[in-house]
């Protein structure tokens, strides 16, 4: 039986400020919360079913601090989905600092300005299926622990770690290194002719602004994903999510290190 | 000023059933009613604030039926936007058949039983930005006219096609022809090593259950988007949209065909 604090707390964790305050937020479905489980993550409090609760292996419960068990009306009650799912957990926010080995050697995606959780979350899953370990987001992005940005993000935020410092001085870092910094740009090389490698800053602008011009001296490799529609008017952009799919597919088919 | 009839009418269009029957539909926002206004398409009923409306240019007022002055709070109460916009149109659909020079001459996406319409929309404005025509959804699809779909597809509907044939009745037609037939699955050829053309039909399964079976025999070419990830976990699957991004992207770019 879950109390009304207990309601008011798990409702207060969709504001921003409470996530960064308690250090927690919350994931939703069976499937996420057994991955979680899986890595080893510590779970706060766990509402759900009894008969879901039952079915989970012994040697997770470890990681489980408190356990409420629910009918499905009361998971109604605190789910931000308009279908719950079975499980709901609190999750302990895992801290961690940017690895610059990871960075000098890997594909990196750095985002300005991102602000729609959907795009976030999907561009993280996107990310993970590409082996990108990291991604930068500047301050003013929608925050990783939105509930809508884990929910699309489909478990892949155990993988790719997101990461909001300021991003001036990320580049002023990266751009003491030799590792290339490419921009998605309209006037850029298309990205089927670019010299792509397997390490780099692939870095993204706002979707309706660009890339800011103060950020445009740490570029070394401009680029653009060509349009191929014969249309005068209509298509004049790309979503910021297919472009880094199409630019991620693009880095990872160019290597040809795949291995599955 | 709104009538309540009005205001039934227009929320009325939320539901397919309604929208099948008065062949009707609604768009939303100054850019997208300029462009449907622009391609010359019917409006039946535009509801703006008045300034909006006198910012239009003449020639285009012949293709609006009725026109209502109306204050935001009123907008507020059509809308199915939680920020209304200044503008809500209520659109006339186009009919059009499949025409087949078109199909057997260009690359057709295929669609089975696509459900969210947040992901349809951002295929449409995908293809459209990469010169695909026509998408073949199955008939269990989610509609096109769903404004979420309309909404996302960023006015691409106005260039991309959406048909909802039998997709037995369409393959099979298909199959009379030389045209390829690519099939996404877990066991196909890196696309990056597959042989892609300029034409053919590309087909994506459902996101949770894959291709029918059923529908396995059309497919002449089996390919796939490799996973990178060194991840033993959490990383299992790519969102259809990013997936379609990735494959129109691949045949596009090998073809070189592009000109902006």
């Amino acid at each position: 039986m879950l109390s009304k604090n207990k309601i008011k707390f798990i409702k207060s964790l969709d504001n921003k400020k409470t996530r960064d305050e308690s250090g927690q937020f919350i994931i939703e479905g069976d499937k996420i919360v057994r991955e979680f489980l899986k890595a080893g993550q510590i779970i706060t409090m766990l509402v759900a079913q009894n008969k879901w609760t039952e079915s989970l292996p012994r040697h997770v419960f470890q990681n489980i601090r408190e356990i409420i068990n629910v009918e499905y009306p009361e998971l109604k009650k605190i789910s931000s989905l308009r279908t719950p799912h079975n499980v709901l957990a609190v999750v302990e926010k895992t801290e961690f600092r940017i690895r610059w080995n990871e960075i000098l050697n890997n594909l990196t995606l750095v985002l300005e300005t991102i602000q729609d959780p959907g795009n976030l979350g999907t561009i993280i899953r996107t990310a993970g299926w590409f082996g990108v370990r990291n991604i930068i987001c500047s301050p003013d992005s929608v925050d990783v622990f939105n509930q809508k940005v884990i929910q699309s993000s489909m478990g892949a935020i155990l993988q790719v770690k997101v990461h909001y410092p300021d991003l001036h001085a990320f580049m002023d870092r990266v751009s003491e290194s030799d590792l290339p910094v490419y921009g998605t740009y309209l006037d850029g090389k298309p990205v089927y002719e670019s010299t792509l490698g397997p390490k780099g800053i692939i870095l993204f602008g706002n979707e309706s602004t660009g890339i800011s011009s103060s950020l445009e001296k740490y570029i070394t490799k401009k680029i653009k994903i060509p349009c191929f529609s014969d249309a005068a008017e209509g298509i004049d952009s790309l979503n910021v999510s297919m472009a880094t799919a199409i630019i991620c597919s693009e880095f990872r088919g160019r290597t040809r290190g795949y291995s599955k």
